[in-house]
């Protein structure tokens, strides 16, 4: 039950950077509520008088919370998949290379939706981080089969 | 601060599992957005003049999105608790059984939705899933309270 | 690649409590659905005649839902978040305040955030939550810096 240091620092370097980068889309998500005066609970626009109350009132607030609700679906399972993957005895190259994929892909993902660059971008991006998760969620699953 | 590696075994399955399976999620989402043509960015109808552009629009695509949100709320908090509960000393077989329990009920659960069985079934697969996160939930407090 | 056993302890205690606090949400929104009858799925409402159907509708259930959302995206980063900086050498003095500090933070929020206590408290009990996450985001980010 022992883990390589290294391995060990790689997996957590690059699980605390997904974790930090997706609590960084509640500030943007909030200076887009700023900018555009959309806020969704009554108390939230209690002392501005123009604000307007409600969901999916504005693009530019929705695209953002779009973008952080596709982190909580592919970052959140890879920060367990990354830590169990630990334990399937991966080369160190290996496992550096697919962190490192999967958190330059999630990073592109939020540029491409934000700046909303055209398709096929974010497809793209989605299944390049969609294809880490499922490798490490493979080897996962073939390694510990056994205790089903 | 050592955990027996059988017993780390059948989590790192069932954990590896249950994420895997909510990231089956998304692709059951962009089947029905694709059967049903139906979209939330700008960009994604670009190509395709008859798109629907927006939220909440269609059915079988929200059906789907829900299920997602809550493999989110149950399964993502199992990953965790999981983990904890195997340094609460269950007997392996203990262990086993309510791994299995969970995630045979979040299978089902999604089966249930996704075919629109009716109620009580979608109640009682979530409350076995939920019984299972509440029991772990019991065993790690308990065990850790002079932690506080 | 060993942790304190009390260092741990104290970890095990806040992230259990934490993510029963997360899956507690659930009964709360139920609550209000029921309270309100107000549903989202069609076989939810079979037996009830005069059960409305969408999202959106109720107030009162969405204020609930909204609270459960901020919780999986503060609350989450925080299990993996807490138990990585366990590995960069924290007292545990130190790192008992931080897991209290963002526990009671999070509880906090919900109670203002459902009681509907006026603004600044909920954007208060937020940040604090938020400002222990990053705390050990730096913490974790600058001891792995060099396995990037």
């Amino acid at each position: 039950m022992n883990v390589d240091k290294e391995l060990f620092a790689a997996f957590a370097f690059h699980a605390g950077l997904m974790a930090v980068k997706t609590l960084g889309m509640s500030f943007l998500t909030a200076r887009q509520r700023f900018a555009t005066n959309n806020f969704i609970s009554r108390e939230d626009g209690k002392t501005r008088p123009e604000a307007k109350i409600g969901t999916g009132v504005d693009e530019d607030v929705e695209r953002v919370r779009r973008a952080h609700q596709n982190d909580i679906e592919n970052i959140f399972p890879f920060l367990t998949l990354g830590f169990l993957y630990l334990f399937t005895n991966p080369a160190l190259s290996t496992a550096t290379t697919v962190f490192r994929l999967f958190s330059g892909a999630r990073i592109l993902h939020s540029v491409v939706y934000l700046w909303e660059i055209p398709q096929p971008s974010r497809a793209l991006a989605f299944f390049a981080g969609m294809g880490a998760n499922l490798y490490m969620g493979y080897k996962i699953l073939s390694t510990f089969m056994s205790a089903m």
